[in-house]
């Protein structure tokens, strides 16, 4: 009955079932999904206001669903009774508005063609991550993104201007304004941001932009050990402030698997070592010196024995290599066997710290378990992903302490469990644990405020309905 | 009964009455406030929540006051059942964590102290604004204050990385973490920022530091006109976009207040021109060239006719100088005599339109009125505020028309009525008119949600309870 009102709202471009909708009903990890009665593809606005109202009215839960790159299982349906809202058949980008400050787009547009778009311009949309090639706006919005520009630019709640959402029941919230100073009342483009589909489907966002970069500056740099790498990271930071737009970071167990399994890749320095900080430098000025400026930065680092190797790029080709290393950190990972995923941030201060006693917490779990710390130096944020011991299959079981254990740590250090990629499906129970009565009192409070019959992406984020 | 019950709690420090709370019962611009019951001044959280909890179960509204330098009639009580919460004894500054990233404070600190306190330790805290004097981080939060340096570092929601909040019901949040980057759940420190004391009193806060820059280069630039004040900006932006930590605008009008009442500041350049631009490069390296990168700018401008004076200041006396000029507009117009505020904010692209449209719109309701627009050139946050004709002493009681006409403009040009200062007390009637009824319930629900009982600041921001 409500599968035919779709259909008919829909159309067939917009409705699809049975084997059609089989390639969206699983997450990522294939960990999550229940096939759902169908895949709602609206074309605009109106469409997916007219589908939000149709679910809502007839009891069908509404999963709105970006690439489908998420790692928390938060895109697919728990139950029978649900569609999965698609905006990939929404996916305009539209002009950058006058000034270039900002542009409106369809939340189904991919990420790499936003990048496309605005390069033309000589503008960027400076939210990089691995999955941008598939990754929609929409799905971005709905984890609050971060990636690896972060540090210098804002996670997808500081990117976002203004936002166009449908309600849990149906009604459209035009929010699309083009300004960073809007304070008549709550921010609630911020509180979308990163509600991962239970509170709203987002349509439209206003995105800022920035002018692009007319020169980059980029080094791999070999260190003694990862506090030698936080100690450089720092310096970094004070010295060079304005243009790092990326400070990534990998160990050599992690350039270990991605040079077993992706040999293709290479290592371009001349020494191993423990650590290892990928720095890239942009400026919109030619006036400045990139190039010394990193230079000053490796003579500061090496004669204080923190920095043992390094080089700059000295092409595209190059720079692509040395990014390559740190993004096929999990690829590499992946190709080892299995592994324990984890999205965890820190002081940046303290990301040393927490690799080290986080290890031995690990080890006395799990003797010979691989620590493979790497992300992002500048924000702390750090996938502190596991391999078993060499020659295992698995964790012997181990795998909810081991992750508790380093959960616990970023806890008590001021951190979070849950850095970028959400809470999704995945970490509901970790929320419980490791989060106050009081916070999750209150995420509830906001979730039956906004969706009080829990229509929208049920399950997710809050936690069944008591 | 309450009285004596918080008299009690606070002691005689704490808790004021009579003329010891009359300094606190009336808004900066002396347009709102009721005497409440008293003015609470507890001494740490625990106080805090007793406070809040005596006042919820006794029916008193409780408003949160920062530096009560706000200009919405937020900070002060509208009915004698209300009492005043201040958190002036509660302005303890930590020391910076680890790696210098961020910084606990209490919220009742001063905007200016924690500069100070930063600046000692080559570390800066980003938020810059004509009350820093006297503005408190709680207030600050309260009204996601922008200010002068938010286009490079954000505004107060971007600059706070946790939060401790008392709710509604005197439950204490403890969300005091230290990342950027934490997505386990809602965005709540997000929301809390600009709620005005309406969701929770903010008690603490992980406030994001920056290296101190170790260079700066400041210049005062006239222009032909304001378009070309607008295109000298966006120049800059794409020029020396990294570096800009002022882009400040305001016109001959605002300069002849000022040099009227204000004699002693004195005027730099050679040439009075219809608009001025105040640039403020900074860097955190020594290897920039910033006096040649804005020199160079300076060239671009006059070579196009857009630039028809400068100077760059070459001693921080003459860099005070500048800015003073720009910080005293509001002053100045003061002086004047009769004065309507307003705080819009349009696409940064969009500003020289703006005014010109909405000069012609006021005029056409009261010919001879002085539109006196000064501001944030890089975020499109302008005060257009007026003067009546020279001679009036008052507007002719044409004074909400005038407002409306440039908040309807600025709103149809996907901007804002209340950028940077709120809503308050004082544009609750103009969120009514120029914000939808969706958005508007939405704002509802949320407060109904974290304060059913309309304990905390009742009738600010969401105005009084249907």
């Amino acid at each position: 009955m409500t599968a035919q009102a779709l259909s008919q709202l829909l159309g067939p471009l917009g409705w699809l079932t049975g084997p059609d909708a089989a390639a969206h009903s699983r997450d990522w990890l294939d960990r999550f999904g229940v096939p759902p009665l169908g895949v709602a593809r609206p074309k605009d606005t109106d469409e997916v206001a007219a589908t939000v109202r149709i679910c809502s009215e007839a009891g069908l839960a509404v999963v709105p669903q970006g690439g489908n790159t998420g790692l928390c299982g938060a895109s697919v349906a728990d139950r029978e009774e649900a569609i999965i809202l698609s905006l990939s058949r929404m996916s305009a980008i539209g002009e950058p508005h006058s000034g270039g400050g900002s542009v409106t787009v369809e939340t189904g547009a991919i990420l790499a063609s936003v990048h496309e778009e605005m390069a033309r311009r000589d503008l960027i949309f400076p939210m990089h991550l691995g999955a941008e090639g598939s990754a929609r706006i929409g799905g971005l919005i709905g984890t609050n993104a971060g990636g690896s520009h972060a540090f210098r630019y804002g996670m997808m709640c500081d990117l976002v201007l203004g936002l166009e959402v449908v309600l849990a029941d149906g009604t459209v919230w035009n929010g699309l304004r083009e300004v960073q100073k809007d304070n008549a009342g709550y921010q609630l483009r911020k509180l979308f941001c990163g509600s991962e589909g239970t509170l709203g489907v987002v349509t439209r966002a206003v995105l800022r932009l920035h002018p692009a970069p007319k020169q980059r500056s980029t080094a791999l740099v070999a260190l003694a050990d990862l506090p030698a790498a936080v100690a450089f990271g720092n310096h970094l930071r004070g010295e060079a402030s304005e243009f790092l737009s990326g400070l990534e970071f990998f160990t050599d167990i992690g350039l270990g698997f991605v040079l077993r399994h992706l040999p293709d890749i290479g290592f371009p320095l001349e020494t191993r070592a423990p650590a290892y900080v990928l720095v890239e430098l942009t400026s919109s000025s030619r006036r400045v010196p990139l190039d010394a400026i990193l230079e000053d930065e490796l003579t500061w680092g090496m004669e204080r024995g923190f920095v043992v190797d390094g080089a700059i790029a000295m092409s595209q080709a190059h720079r692509d290599k040395f990014w390559k290393l740190r993004e096929e950190q999990p690829e590499g990972q992946r190709l080892e066997g299995a592994q324990l995923k984890h999205d965890i941030s820190v002081p940046p201060g303290r990301i040393a710290e927490f690799v080290d006693v986080g290890s031995n917490l690990c080890a006395e779990l799990m003797p010979g378990v691989r620590v493979n710390a790497f992300g992002h130096l500048a924000d702390g944020n750090i996938h502190c992903n596991l391999s078993p011991p060499p020659g295992a299959t698995d964790f012997s079981g181990m795998n909810s302490e081991l992750g508790r254990a380093l959960v616990a740590l970023a806890t008590d250090m001021g951190g979070s469990f849950a850095a970028e990629h959400g809470l999704g499906r995945a970490k509901i129970a970790l929320a419980k644990t490791f989060r106050s009565a009081v916070e999750r009192s209150l995420m509830s409070s906001v979730k039956d405020a906004l969706d009080p019959g829990h229509v929208l992406n049920p399950g997710v984020l809050i936690g069944p309905r008591q």
